[in-house]
């Protein structure tokens, strides 16, 4: 996989360079960005000051732009300034002549990217006028990248930085078309290693490819970012101990930092996940969150760095792990720097087809919170299920808080425009790799995508990417556009269906987080990894009460609070997030829960068989490559969706003791079978 | 499982001797024998002459029968001298009393068993009176079990006549309730051992084992046959050749018969596979058939015993396999001695979900031919599947051969009622193991069952069959019998739906012949053991010509050969038998071929699921350890059915160039995948 990428990438440039002849392998290595090289380029009129970003919108404009003369300018003028220092003013029209202006050159690229889309998207017919600056300032991708070219959580194959390679041109080209295509879609930055992190991250042979990452990226407009280990002290230093009240400790980030920022000038900061499972942090020396996020920030912020501190942590104790955040962050809140962002997951526990928001959206009003969310499909088929996860995050921005009243969404909570913040940002877990077309999934590169658009607008449709996504990567045919959208806005909520509906939440193997293992139980473990913590399946019902006093629900705001804690008014997806139900509760449906949930699986079930059938009218519009890939990932989750039905229902029917209603599909599976083969990853008759 | 089994055995006979407790273990061991024993016997009149089939008569009246007294009569009496020696007569009325007569106790215990099988099913309630005599003469069950207790082509465990085991009380117990089973469906002769079959099951340790067996049989009224290898002079008694011509040969075999009688004075004769497959036979001395098999029944003539000699025969050559036993054998018509019986199998090729019935049926009319079925499932899903054969063996039987006319059917050919036969017979390849139900899937017993009732009268219809089994096994609860009777009577054409429809044939895979592999093709092997031999998919078309000049249609009669060389007046169940059909051709339902292969794959998914919904509604009827059993296996063949139906339309469609039509649920399998893995039995996800 590795090399033929590598080759295509060349291939690429060596097309895009020297001819417009149309790539024949349709790999789907060129992502979202297929457009035809112009035969005859248009003129591109801008003052060459020799800055590499503006000679990259320049490339860009000369080799896809197919309208009249465009004009590039930088200007300072009243209504440019009102725009962030990103933004960009797009004025005039295909046939006369388009002027793209802004106050940076990052500005002209993103607006210049911007013109080109509307170009494939088949919007610059007529006179164009658009007004963009991004909601969040910082717009991140987190790699969990190992330095041995392992990625935690990834489905595409081996880590993109190939940290094991000479510094060649085909790993330098790499790199490039991953920048070009995050600059396409409003990404500046990128966190390049695992929060897992090696302390080895900061020595010095890695910081020298660390370097050579950053000076590809930087014409981009992408600033490079590491994941650190609190314990970088004593293990890569050498010191008694990493107390970050130590003043050694101190002084020894101080130096670190300080050669950091001698070979990366434009270094953008560190993102630490501490005292959480099993990794080192503050609280190992008695100190606090703050303390060590604080300690960090001060190193920092002479150089411009930043600090992401996750709020991801959670101890084995008898506190819901879903209200250990709040916590252990809450009573820190007004107690970090400046330069400090708390990175916090959507949900309150994992990544789950489906959780409520965090509560720490709003109850911590004197620090930034930056939402990350999660790109690798951990949690929802991984490379082999198609789902769509811009509707997932729409949901998360959406969600009220009502901390300020009626109307505070956890988007305008964080982007600043309801309670200002000194920095605003969002994180995305990247789901790149080796494999050749990126993301495993021809499908998953709109996650990709996704999130790069939603992190820039967060008020644009779910549909709106889509349809964006669909023109650019595979056609403007209407019918397609029309069948292919329905369907990705469709396939979360399926996915939800097949996995875990009604609220359910974290029944996923044990190793792997692909399929069900609602059964599992491993003698010693943490009870907060097992499913039962999360299902309390039981003779009288199922479900996680959170509705109790003290219970997780009371992180909530009101009315939310008052809400989700009475059964008749929570919304049936959290249902069983919030509450312990009795098999025969009567859902909104009239169905007894036991039925209702049967019919939950057994729709995601259908739903996937005509996902299926979709993509197969699709032939037509789709070369043979690309279609043939979908089409066997979509078997495969066609597969897995029975799986997961027959699995869950025949668990839970050990404990509900009903019958799975007749008109229903029958399972095909036994139940001692599914428990005893834990890892079927592949279609095998 | 096999010491389970003879644990059961005997805790059966121990309960059924000292006690009318109901056995808890539901696990299938009692077959279709599961009345309870009576309190107070009823009076049982006959006159004692210590005869063992009459002793055992009495011993089921008493232990079963819930009437009043029962007569058995031996009479020759006119009417009962008209039956034949093993008809019986049954008048009377429950309450008041029931008379049965026969010319011998061997029609007694069959009249027994008609009597106790009405009063289970319900039909003892006014007066009765029957009158029954068997359709074939010769009913006998064709063991393939080799003396390693292996069992060729068998699905329910090792031999139950356990080679390797002592003579010990266990052992028989196991014998004798094969045997009572047996006689209660009215079979009257067993083949021991495999018709591939070894020199060595004339030795005499072996037959010391094959006594015992005869021993136990012998009061049942079943005779004991054994397959012999052609080569046993050379190959056993070392004699410089096996040639049917040679005198010592013959010498030999007439002592070892001789031997053989002096053991088994009943012996019923032998079976014999020669010149088949790679074993030894006449032609490869330079004789015939005729020669070999009249030499066997020069030797077995003077004890009464038989030969059963099988037409299976085919050679690798430029001639059709289907061709190939008519051009052997029809020569030889009239050759052979009147004791000796050609044994042939249903259809001309081998036991296949569907075939034409055998052109020999009719052709051959100066020897007696006994049909061969098959009731171990080879071909139709072993013992996973459920497939009722009933229906099969009664369009076997229906089939018209048009020899006499209209009318002729070959049931009536080969039983002697048309043309008058020197001996009748019928021989079923036995599906019994040591699985502790016997057959493996429940209703595998069912067919077991089918061939015995059958063989007795063909005339019975499926459904009569099938209504006496149920309710004899399961239960009589109407609902239960109407469903569960419809869902067998549908089972055989669901299994060719989603296996082979349309005439297609033998696309089994290589090594196991359970699921699909169209594609198989063993570089060296014969052609025509390659699935495309049989189904011959080309881009034009599928299906083997036979309709050509001098193709196998011309094998039947008038009007059948020019029926069905006729593609437009071919049934469409033979479609693909007699033609190669072009893909774009409009079949009888409007459809072009390629849409109705479809269409007939899917249809078979849909059934099978459809059956899984009709057992699980019928968990109220059944005991939970057959009911889970069956599930389990219906879970197998939904799943198979679903492997069936991708593995063909994907490899067919690699030559239609079309697509599978869109209504049609979508594969879930990838072709390579499967075409890489070749041998999936059990429901893994």
């Amino acid at each position: 996989m590795k090399s033929s990428r590598i080759k295509l990438t060349l291939t690429v440039i060596f097309f895009a360079l020297f001819t417009s002849f149309k790539i024949s392998a349709e790999d789907g290595s060129r992502l979202w960005l297929r457009a035809d090289t112009v035969i005859t380029p248009s003129e591109v009129i801008y003052r060459d000051t020799g800055d590499e970003t503006l000679l990259l919108a320049v490339e860009e404009l000369r080799r896809y732009w197919k309208g009249h003369a465009v004009r590039l300018v930088i200007s300072d003028a009243r209504d440019i300034r009102a725009l962030t220092s990103e933004g960009f003013l797009i004025e005039g029209d295909s046939r006369s002549g388009v002027t793209i202006t802004s106050s940076t050159e990052a500005g002209l690229l993103y607006g210049t990217h911007h013109l080109l889309r509307l170009q494939v998207t088949g919007e610059t017919g007529g006179s164009i006028t658009v007004k963009e600056s991004p909601k969040y300032a910082l717009r991140i991708l987190n790699h969990w990248d190992n330095q041995d070219d392992s990625v935690e959580r990834g489905y595409a194959g081996s880590s993109i930085w190939q940290w094991q390679s000479e510094q060649d041109s085909t790993v330098i080209a790499l790199y490039r078309n991953y920048a070009r295509a995050n600059a396409s879609i409003g990404l500046n930055g990128t966190v390049l290693n695992n929060v897992n992190a090696s302390p080895l991250i900061l020595s010095a042979p890695i910081l020298k490819k660390v370097k050579t990452i950053a000076d590809v990226l930087r014409p981009y407009h992408i600033k490079v970012y590491l994941s650190v280990n609190f314990d970088s002290p004593a293990a890569l230093g050498g010191l008694p101990s990493s107390d970050p009240l130590s003043k050694d400790v101190r002084q020894w980030w101080k130096g670190k930092v300080k050669e950091l920022y001698t070979v990366i000038p434009d270094f953008g900061g560190f993102l630490v996940k501490a005292n959480s499972e099993g990794l080192p942090g503050p609280q190992d020396f008695g100190r606090t969150h703050a303390d060590g996020a604080n300690m960090l920030a001060e190193a920092l912020a002479p150089f411009g760095g930043i600090v992401m501190w996750r709020a991801f942590v959670y101890n084995p104790s008898d506190e819901d792990r879903a209200k250990q955040a709040v916590l252990e962050f809450l009573p820190l809140d007004g107690q970090f720097s400046p330069n400090v962002l708390i990175q916090v997951k959507n949900g309150p526990v994992d990544f789950q087809p489906r959780e409520p928001f965090s509560p720490l959206f709003g109850l911590m009003k004197e620090t930034p919170l930056m939402p990350e969310l999660q790109i690798t499909q951990e949690y929802l088929g991984q490379s082999n299920h198609l789902v769509y996860l811009a509707t997932m995050w729409k949901e998360f921005f959406e969600s009220d808080t009502y901390v300020k009243g009626e109307g505070s969404s956890v988007a305008e909570i964080t982007d600043g425009s309801l309670v200002p913040q000194k920095l605003t940002g969002i994180a995305g877990v990247a789901n790149t790799g080796m494999d050749v077309n990126w993301c495993g999934h021809h499908f998953a590169q709109a996650n990709w995508y996704a999130f790069g658009r939603l992190a820039w607008n967060h008020s644009l449709t779910a549909e709106e990417v889509a349809d964006e996504w669909i023109k650019q990567t595979f056609s403007n045919e209407p019918d397609f556009v029309a069948q292919v959208s329905t369907l990705m806005l469709e396939s979360r909520e399926t996915a939800v269906r097949y996995m875990m509906p009604l609220g359910l939440h974290h029944i996923f193997a044990w190793e792997h987080h692909y399929g069900p293992e609602p059964w599992t139980d491993i003698p010693g473990a943490r009870t907060d990894w097992m499913p039962s913590y999360y299902h309390r399946a039981d003779a009288e019902g199922i479900g996680f009460d959170r509705s109790i006093s003290g219970g997780a629900v009371e992180q909530y705001a009101t009315p939310l609070c008052e809400k989700w804690k009475d059964l008749a008014t929570c919304p049936e997806k959290f249902l069983l997030w919030f509450h312990h139900v009795p098999w025969d509760y009567r859902t909104k449906s009239g169905k007894i829960l036991w039925d209702e949930l049967c019919y939950h699986y057994d729709e995601g079930v259908q739903e996937v068989r005509e996902y299926q059938r979709t993509w197969d009218k699709m032939e037509p519009y789709v070369d043979a490559e690309r279609f043939r890939h979908v089409q066997a990932k979509l078997k495969i989750q066609s597969h897995d969706a029975v799986w997961w039905k027959d699995a869950c229902l025949l668990y839970f029917q050990t404990f509900s003791r009903r019958i799975i209603p007749y008109e229903i599909e029958r399972p095909i599976y036994d139940l001692d079978e599914l428990i005893e083969n834990s890892r079927p990853k592949t279609v095998k008759p």
